[in-house]
C-alpha cells in the first residue's frame, strides 16, 4: 500500500547540470539546473527548463545556444554556488576561479574544469508554467580524455556526476555498477 | 583540452523510469524510458520522450495519462526487460510477475512493487524528431512508507533508483551523500 505525498516534483535521479551562456555584453555566465534530461535521439537533444526571470533566460533566447556542463562531484560546491547567486550581480567564473572557454560549435561558453560538456543549439522553446523548456540540439559533446573509457565513451564512474534528490534537496554521488542495459533483462 | 566525441545523447545522470499506461483493451502495459526529466515546478511536471511506434505511444495519447514508476535497483532486471519487449506481443506484468494497480488520480496503472510513482496527466505533446515528448502534470506522487525519511519525503538512499549511462549503456546505483543543495556552495 502506497502513501500519497501530493503533487510534487519528486523524481529520481535528477541531474546537476551547469548551463553556460553569454549575456548581452558577451560575458560568460553559468547557472545550475536540475530540471532537464535527454529528450530525443535523432536529432540528439536535451531539454533544460529555466524560469524566465533567470539572468540566463534572455541570454539563451537571444543567442539560441547553451552548454550543458556536467560537474564532477569534486566541484559540487561550485555547482551549488552557481545556483545560489545571479549573474546579474556577480561574475561567477571570476568568483569561483573556474575557466570559461568559447565553444567552437555554438555561441556559448563551457566550463573547462568540468569533465563533460554538451554544446547545444536551441531548436524549440516550450512554455509550460513557471518554467520554460529550451530544447537544444546537441551539436557536439566534449570530454576530458581522462574520463574516456575503452570504447571511447565517457565512463560514468570517472565522470562522477552529481545526482540531485528533490524533496530532501540533497546531492549524491554515483554508485556501483549494476549491469548492462538491453541485456540483464533478457 | 577536451576531446570532441560528436553529436551524441551522452549526458549523466539519465533516469531509468518505467512508464505505465492502459492500451485500447484496457490492459496495463509498461515500457522503460531514459529520455525524461522534471520540466516545471508549477504546475509540477515531468517530460518523457517516446518514439511514435512504441506500443505505449497511442495509449498515452488517447488516455492523456501515464505513470512514472521508479524502480529500485533490486528490480533492475525487470526494468531492463520492460524496455526489451513490446506490449503488442507480451503481457509484461504477467511475464514479470509484477502487479498493476489502477491509479486513483489518472487513467493509468502503476507498478505496485516499485517504491515511488508519479501519476501524470498529459498537458502538452511536443514533436521533436524521432521522439515525441509528453509533458505530464504530476497529479500525485505515491511512495512506499518504507522509503520515506524523517521529513516525509522519499529518501533516495532507500529508494535506490537506477541510473542509466548512455554511451556505455550501463546501469549504476546511487552513491554516497555529498551534501545539502542550496547550502554547500554558500
Amino acid at each position: 500500500m502506497k502513501k500519497s505525498i501530493g503533487a510534487k516534483t519528486i523524481a529520481y535521479p535528477t541531474p546537476v547540470w551547469v548551463i553556460g551562456s553569454y549575456d548581452n555584453q558577451g560575458n560568460p555566465n553559468v547557472m545550475t539546473a536540475a530540471w532537464g534530461g535527454v529528450c530525443c535521439s535523432e536529432p540528439p537533444c536535451v531539454g533544460v527548463s529555466l524560469r524566465k526571470q533567470r539572468y540566463s533566460y534572455p541570454n539563451i533566447e537571444k543567442r539560441k545556444a547553451f552548454t550543458v556542463n556536467i560537474p564532477s562531484q569534486t566541484h559540487a560546491k561550485e555547482a551549488d554556488y552557481f545556483g545560489l547567486v545571479s549573474g546579474s550581480k556577480v561574475d561567477k567564473f571570476t568568483e569561483s576561479g573556474l575557466t570559461p572557454v568559447k565553444s567552437d560549435t555554438v555561441d556559448a561558453p563551457y566550463v573547462e574544469e568540468f569533465p563533460l560538456v554538451l554544446e547545444c543549439r536551441v531548436i524549440q522553446t516550450v512554455e509550460i508554467g513557471i518554467h520554460v523548456q529550451f530544447i537544444g540540439e546537441i551539436i557536439d559533446v566534449k570530454a576530458d580524455e581522462s574520463v574516456l573509457g575503452e570504447e571511447g565513451f565517457p565512463d560514468i564512474e570517472k565522470v562522477k556526476p552529481i545526482i540531485f534528490a528533490p524533496g530532501t534537496r540533497t546531492y549524491h554521488g554515483i554508485g556501483s555498477y549494476i549491469g548492462k542495459a538491453f541485456s540483464i533483462g533478457k
